[in-house]
């Protein structure tokens, strides 16, 4: 995806290093960990559509870079916070990154880059990206919370998976997309086309992670396949599975299921694929990048929308 | 303690009624969790402070009130990531608190908590609200790291506890006790003096709770004694034992050790009370008291006066 970012690369290095910055403690332990989370990479999506937003009305890298790094350190506590398990998973996922620190230093350390990312934001004088920040990470907590206790929950409909999605990925890359413009000073008819875009590119990327966890490319990426299913996740494939499948007494069975069996797994992802659960899903992605795509009609055209066009399919093809 | 704050009484039941408010969410199990933490108690100690600071100039509830109830909402979310733990500790202590819901569970509710609390401070235009309580989340973070990275470390020195100590405690009792009056408009002479304050009594305070850990009070109070040996989390009365006893050695073995039994527990506290551990400790929190109440002469004379008078020389003689 790198070579879509190509005209705000040397923004993103410049975010890269002041990340770099924001962690540096007095604590070895807390400068040693969160160094090695922002060097595992990731995609850097969301300081990035925050970068592109900007390109939307007089583009100042002074005035987005607080919220860019911002964004990408709510993003990185969240990800060290789910990384926290119940002792039950401990023991059964020791392989996982999850084992690497305890719990409690991945709960403080989290806590800890989330609270930099709220010294950052203090900079700000408009109210609207403290606002909108605080609102979407309050969301973003009752989608995880809703995940925990929806797990297992074979009953759970569409309309409750786009509620999860929504929180877990949606609502912080409309964030990212939205006030990227907004603290570059564009108006509400800018940034609010620009919001729409970023929330149905991200129930896109979702939707799209949700099938790659079932297929075989994910697992040239070294990640197991079919590790939603494992921790008892719902999602879309098999939710779709559920009404359409022939074997859906079978997918029932094996959806309730506490630790799954390899071959369970397995069979359960056979019968997803089977009655086309995974193409559903891709289809209902699709549909997601088209409305995406619609928003960008109400954008000035600059060259920038024509990136934002390319990343919005780039989504659905995505293999990683 | 209650009597202390009579004159802030009606003001207090406003903030328990708006706080119940603040955790009204959509998800059952966030609304209940966090209902049980409320009614569980507690004892509103920073919302009172931020009220009892705002008598200092032109008082106004409505002014107050989200910074209030925000103030307890990070408190409340303290402690419910406190209570995260690891695999190892959640076999041990089954019967404590930690094991009601699970990690995960409590991680996003604290998350949510520390959430809602941001949504209440956007609403406050003048920055330093923000500010001091972005700067005060992230040391409160390095302050729980480090207990951790510092716990069974018996070389540490009475300088690594006191700075435990002010992340732990003290910061935040000195920014509700700064903010209350600054959020009334006060001028910073005054909220700096609060400030202060605060920032002593909270020292003592922490330093009570330290010396409380080992005393037959604590008992009383339905909490096994002893329960930061067992956490390995040394504390004043122990580095000054180390210091002064003529068991040092043994002290020494005891601390270091993981899995104390409740004798070696018990031996531990006994060498630390005949050396005068825990009478020393006192007197240096009798001493930041002594540093709070000068603070006080630097405020305006209200009846206030007398009652943060009173609420500092109550917190060494406190039993629970």
């Amino acid at each position: 995806m790198i070579y879509l970012f190509d005209e705000i690369n040397t923004e993103l290095t410049v975010v890269d290093k002041e990340l770099l910055k924001q962690v540096d403690s007095p604590d070895l332990m807390i400068t040693e960990t969160s160094r090695q989370l922002i060097k595992a990479g990731g995609k850097r999506l969301r300081p990035a559509f925050s970068l592109l937003s900007g390109k939307f009305h007089d583009f100042d890298i002074e005035k987005i870079l607080p919220l860019a790094v911002a964004l990408e350190l709510i993003h990185m506590a969240t990800l060290i916070h789910d990384d926290v398990v119940d002792a039950a998973l401990t023991r059964r996922g020791k392989s996982t990154v999850k084992a690497q620190w305890g719990n409690r230093i991945s709960t403080h350390v989290g806590d800890y880059l989330f609270g930099k990312s709220l010294i950052l934001l203090s900079s700000y004088q408009d109210s609207i990206i403290p606002n909108v920040l605080s609102n979407t990470s309050v969301k973003m907590c009752e989608g995880e919370i809703y995940q925990i206790s929806a797990s297992y929950d074979s009953q759970q409909t569409i309309k409750d998976y786009f509620y999860r999605v929504n929180r877990k990925t949606a609502l912080l890359i409309a964030a990212s997309c939205q006030l990227g413009a907004a603290a570059c000073g564009a108006s509400p008819d800018i940034y609010m086309a620009l919001r729409r875009y970023g929330h149905n590119v991200g129930m896109a990327f979702q939707i799209t992670d949700d099938i790659l966890d079932m297929t075989a490319e994910q697992e040239c990426m070294g990640k197991p396949i079919g590790g939603d299913l494992r921790q008892g996740i719902i999602t879309l494939p098999v939710i779709l599975a559920l009404k359409n499948s022939t074997h859906q007494k079978r997918l029932y069975q094996l959806i309730n299921k506490y630790n799954k069996s390899e071959n369970e797994i397995q069979e359960a992802i056979n019968i997803i694929k089977k009655c086309k659960g995974l193409e559903m899903s891709s289809n209902i992605a699709y549909h997601y990048i088209e409305k995406a795509k619609q928003q960008l009609d109400y954008l000035p055209d600059i060259s920038t929308k024509k990136t934002l066009m390319t990343i919005a399919e780039f989504i659905t093809y995505r293999n990683f």
